[in-house]
């Protein structure tokens, strides 16, 4: 079993990295699908092959189809692909992969761990390719796939990968909504989000040479309460921001003495 | 008003960084006073000079005296050092200026936006060091130091700085907690942090490309209402971050649509 042709469904942020990051490791996409013919053709463009927006179009020969669509689109394209031999992966974190009927042969996931823009072409080397399929062969041919474009692929389980994609709307997305009241608080008073940059890197830094409860620092962990209070009354300039600081402040509490 | 000699008050992650800073500068350390003696003798050993636990030995002709000790600690200290000519500061984000009494005839404030550590010594080329003075002369003499060690020094006043600080709060502090979250979750499931980093990395690099909220992805964003349902289920397991979870999501959505 040996991936040679590979038709992409979808063409967003996602879809587009991978079909293009493929694409320069000298994988063949021969079809681009999306709702959106003019996306699909864009992509399609960039990647030197046909496009089209009927799944019926969808060349049945192929060794692998990509569904990198919206998760609740899985299933019901996943049921329009019948009738094929290659292996049909979804690129979801938290979708099963029981998503796809036993009637397809063939059939897995490929969970790049990453987050994706439209501004930027990301480079795939490092980041961690989850893997599952049904069959051994299927799973061999997709870990072959993706070493051509990572060099951290790994085998993991639908429950685990699960888990592993809540951790990582903590640590980016959540991450990135406080960068974002940063941002905005700052603004507010005339101030520039870049004057974090060092302490965001060398934060940042910490994370990875110890356990990030270790690095815990500030008033809420110092359990400093005259300033907890002061950053209240702060804070009365920015409401919506008042109920998330106290709970943040109460679980960096909790946390510290969850070892007691 | 040159400064040549030093008196650090505090022995904690930040005194024992900027007081390294400084010797490592080659300005000259002349006292460190700490409540804890040994602790005193800790850092004095590592600057090359004398230390004391009792506020009415520290030498009365040093040019500044740094407090860098508990913001609750700051005005008791500071009313301990009296007829003194050089300038008295402390280092603190959220304390105001005027907690100094005027009969201080030099004071200011210098406050290097930073997180500190026991672990590791802080290179300090670029960190803000938020400068603040009740003259013209003192504000003078701080630009100078701060740029000995620091290419970012600037003057801001004493609302400001506060403001600065709740921004670091949940940039630094909070971004902490969501990766010892994460941390918590991965390590309950057999799986590794460092997986996360690839994508901590990217998150962090977009930050300072374009505005965080420009950046904005994940399951929240996306309104993804099913995956959001799945993730409150997946956190029964963990049931101390779920309320943290829906508060931070739905703050995504409505900063998502706050300008439509």
């Amino acid at each position: 079993m040996k991936i040679k042709e590979i038709v992409m469904i979808g063409s967003g942020n996602l879809a587009t990295n991978l079909a293009l990051a493929l694409y320069e490791s000298h994988k063949t996409i021969v079809c681009v699908y999306s709702r959106t013919l003019e996306n699909a053709k864009t992509l399609a463009e960039r990647c030197d092959c046909r496009y089209t927006n009927r799944l019926e179009e969808i060349p049945k020969t192929a060794d692998l189809y990509i569904i990198a669509v919206n998760d609740s689109s899985i299933k019901e394209i996943s049921e329009g692909l019948s009738n094929l031999n290659g292996i049909i992966v979804h690129t979801s974190g938290t979708i099963p992969i029981t998503v796809f009927s036993d009637q397809i042969n063939n059939h897995g996931v490929f969970y790049p761990l990453m987050t994706f823009s439209k501004y930027k072409k990301v480079n795939f080397t490092d980041i961690p390719i989850c893997l599952e399929a049904n069959s051994v062969r299927a799973i061999i041919a997709l870990h072959k796939l993706a070493n051509t474009i990572s060099n951290n692929a790994l085998e993991i389980s639908s429950e685990r990968r699960k888990m592993l994609h809540l951790a990582a709307v903590f640590a980016c997305n959540f991450t990135n909504l406080n960068y974002s009241i940063s941002d905005d608080i700052l603004q507010k008073n005339q101030l520039s989000f870049h004057l974090l940059k060092p302490l965001i890197i060398e934060m940042t830094r910490n994370t990875f040479l110890r356990k990030p409860a270790e690095n815990q620092t500030g008033p809420a962990f110092r359990e400093d309460i005259e300033t907890l209070q002061t950053q209240n009354e702060l804070l009365k300039s920015f409401p919506e921001y008042l109920e998330m600081y106290n709970l943040l402040s109460k679980l960096i509490i909790s946390t510290k003495h969850k070892n007691d």
